[in-house]
């Protein structure tokens, strides 16, 4: 049987070394996951094509980019990347946890969820 | 230039007479918004066909059904209602904001995020 709840504290994770994904759920449609990142870290301007996307800022701090866009975020900003829009993050100014979801998912070679 | 940064505390809405939705943005592939929960609201089981959805819990508490399960949740939880599975909000336990997407979107007849 399937389980359908997750703790987001339990499926973060963090490596000083670069910035972390975990997947949570991953269906035909959606996709939903953690980018987690230290203080420094980021994520570079990158694009999705034919792919919505945000993040949600759970807790930490970071400098974001969307389009022509670059604002300070903290817990509780909801970030929209839609489709072929640039979009990453510049710096983690705390350790941060963002959940991310994206619609269609993401065709990376990644594991189904646990 | 549209505005990709939204904060779920200054979106958040409730009415005591029933749970109220917010659009916060709406794509082509992707819809986010919140429903919110005075204590003792419920959303009655439902499915989507064709379409992927999740919950997370950003305050409150709540008995959530997905499928064969039911669960008490509280703030960082996720909760995922994969296409054409049975899910709702038996009870909101107490005040409760629920952040909700779907990929692809509901083809309610919503107003496009402002």
């Amino acid at each position: 049987m399937p389980d359908f709840f997750r703790s987001i504290d339990s499926a973060a994770v963090f490596d000083g070394s670069k910035p972390t994904k975990a997947d949570l759920f991953l269906g035909r449609f959606l996709f939903v996951g953690l980018n987690c990142f230290e203080p420094g870290q980021s994520q570079k301007v990158h694009v999705h094509g034919g792919s919505d996307k945000f993040y949600l800022v759970v807790s930490g701090k970071a400098s974001m980019i969307v389009g022509d866009q670059t604002r300070e975020v903290g817990a509780g900003t909801l970030v929209w990347a839609p489709a072929d829009v640039p979009h990453g993050v510049e710096t983690a100014l705390e350790r941060t946890i963002m959940l991310v979801g994206m619609g269609p998912p993401p065709t990376l070679n990644r594991q189904p969820p646990r």
